[in-house]
């Protein structure tokens, strides 16, 4: 499946960029987009971004989600709309790959319709930006950003390959996590985070106020960069606190916390607790990579064959992910209808021999093998 | 007075990116550096920095600080460290003029000794960097970068002109502060933002060492813009957090507040007030302004004749700044003993009627003119 026939749902900064990224990748693929606003499918048709751009009504009408009518859906609208377009697709009877790009992962997969002609894979990109619409757009928004697929046990395991290969042809660094893990997670790397810089950005404008003074017009840099998230679209974000309601407040009651433990100890004066707190976490910073490098050398193949193992392939790319290892490329070897060996490319990445104790752990019996490097010149041909 | 002998005590980021600005905007000065460290002393001779460079021992016992010694003196040095030098200069009868660099300036002013032969004007450059010490100093730190003087009733007029003439030299775009309200300024802009920043990352350490998963290289480039100023010193930043207590305690106290009405309405789904919360702080987070770009044409002097007023130079450039007005250039015109003219050369920014105002009603009588433009080609001359 080379998901050359796309429809991208939802034409915002996300689907947009997929869309230009996809384009890119494969000049030859048709691209069809899905939005309720005019100018925007206007702005689309003029930047070639898509071949077909249709409202809702219209693209329901031609038949767009028919069976057969496409390979891949993307949908790049908020959780609210995709629960309504994931309804829609199976009264459709779309059959083939249907793929999301919110930011929260349970509710979207519980409004999965059971029995569903179509198969689908939950996927988050991690990339973002402070701007929204169209207009900021870009064929490169998602090089290097990590891509969180998010398999469940009952997830197709060539729907998931598809949805890795093609998130992979936009440049995206693939991991493998589950739904709940990944909620959690994104709350405290990117909705606490979002709520804490539009958080300080309220009490800085609430004392500027006060004291009647242009107290902002002092922030030097360092503010800048620390609520730089907080200018991000407010309706945006409104849903994705609303859809991932739980994480976030339980997050941001722990960020409370820590912040009143840090505050007493000033209060009291106490210079070594307040050092060992800031040390640790300009250490933790520090750890962060700056930024990924993709792995040119080092590739080694790990080949697990899969007999009836239910949600094998969720099983299989989260435990990877755990292990702080990459799938540069995954494929799948049918040898019958219940037998089957999954063959993954991973970079040097991560601690491989825990992966396979874990994999083993679990039934499996992984192989390793180192690959060659690609000749100097030779394209990777990704 | 023209600082032509500099010193610089403190030879860390910004004291040797005040000697490296400092040397550009003037390269006949002559700079001397005081610094404990022997390898930040070397690094500052063989790359220029400053010409002599002792130990604070040898500093003191080759009379640097004595009577007529040097024009100037820059404490790049910490709050603590501060206090003591103040001290020492006192001692050494230095008569000079002094200013600090501190981020907190009510301690400082408060520990000048009554009656000291040197003029003390507090200063605080509101610029830094996540990178510390001799190594990541640069000339270029102050460009367009906030540079806050905080004078007092007591603080001489011809310091204050000289200190502001030396940090505009730097590029430096100058604002003057009461020291109350500068302290929390910056508590509410930069103490508590950095503690919010190592809170987010303590959070995201956390729940990653919890989970025994890899959390952290999830993070976008969001998280890691809103938690950058957490890799700062700890050593320095535990001084700061301690020295503006109060200030930093209350700002804490008053996020959590803000985070805990907004963690409420997350809890109860309150679309409504979780929406207008986002709007607000994405408007005042926008309205920011990106960088400061300074002002070329449409400049106006403001002349304020002072007699006898105590705290003129205070109440004067703080009413200045408090109207939102910036200063490019500031002159003293002594008539008499207690009689002077402040010539005020201020940019197109900022409301100058209400400043006029309020001088008016502080029983000053200034009058303003518009001043040509400079002719193509010609430099500004600073």
């Amino acid at each position: 499946m080379s998901a050359s026939r796309l429809v991208v749902i939802g034409l915002g900064l996300i689907g947009g960029s997929v869309a230009l990224a996809a384009r890119r990748a494969d000049s030859g693929r048709s691209i069809r987009a899905v939005d309720p606003d005019a100018s925007t499918l206007r702005f689309a048709l003029e930047r070639g971004i898509a071949d077909e751009a249709l409202t809702p009504d219209r693209a329901l009408a031609a038949g767009w989600f028919r069976p057969g009518a496409a390979d891949l859906v993307v949908l790049g609208t908020p959780v609210e709309a995709t629960r309504t377009w994931l309804a829609l697709l199976a009264e459709q009877g779309f059959d083939g790959i249907v793929t999301d790009t919110g930011s929260t992962k349970a509710p979207v997969i519980a409004a999965v319709p059971a029995g569903t002609p179509y198969r689908f894979v939950g996927g988050h990109p991690m990339a973002g930006s402070e701007r929204s619409g169209i207009t900021a757009a870009s064929g490169d928004l998602f090089s290097g950003a990590y891509y969180i697929l998010t398999p469940t046990s009952s997830t197709d395991m060539d729907a998931y390959r598809a949805v890795h290969a093609f998130a992979a042809s936009l440049g995206a660094r693939l991991v493998s996590v589950d739904a709940a893990v990944h909620d959690e997670a994104v709350a405290t790397v990117s909705h606490v985070p979002h709520v804490a810089a539009a958080a300080l950005v309220t009490l800085a404008g609430n004392r500027a106020e006060e004291g009647g003074s242009d107290l902002l017009r002092l922030a030097a840099g360092g503010f800048k960069d620390t609520t730089r998230v907080a200018a991000g679209s407010p309706g945006l974000w409104t849903g994705i606190c609303l859809d991932n309601a739980r994480a976030l407040a339980s997050g941001i009651a722990e960020l409370e916390t820590v912040l009143g433990t840090f505050r007493r100890a000033v209060e009291e004066g106490d210079a070594e607790a307040v050092h060992q707190w800031l040390e640790q976490a300009a250490e933790r910073r520090r750890a962060l990579p700056a930024q990924w490098v993709p792995a040119t050398s080092a590739l080694q193949e790990l080949a697990v064959p899969i007999t009836d193992q239910p949600g094998a392939v969720a099983r299989v790319t989260t435990a990877v992910s755990r292990a702080g290892c990459n799938i540069e490329d995954i494929d799948i070897d049918h040898q019958s209808e219940d037998r089957a060996v999954l063959h993954l490319v991973l970079t040097d990445e991560g601690d491989v021999r825990a992966l396979i104790d874990d994999l083993t752990t679990q039934g499996f019996a992984p192989t390793l093998r180192a690959l060659e490097p690609p000749a100097p010149g030779q394209e990777a041909g990704r």
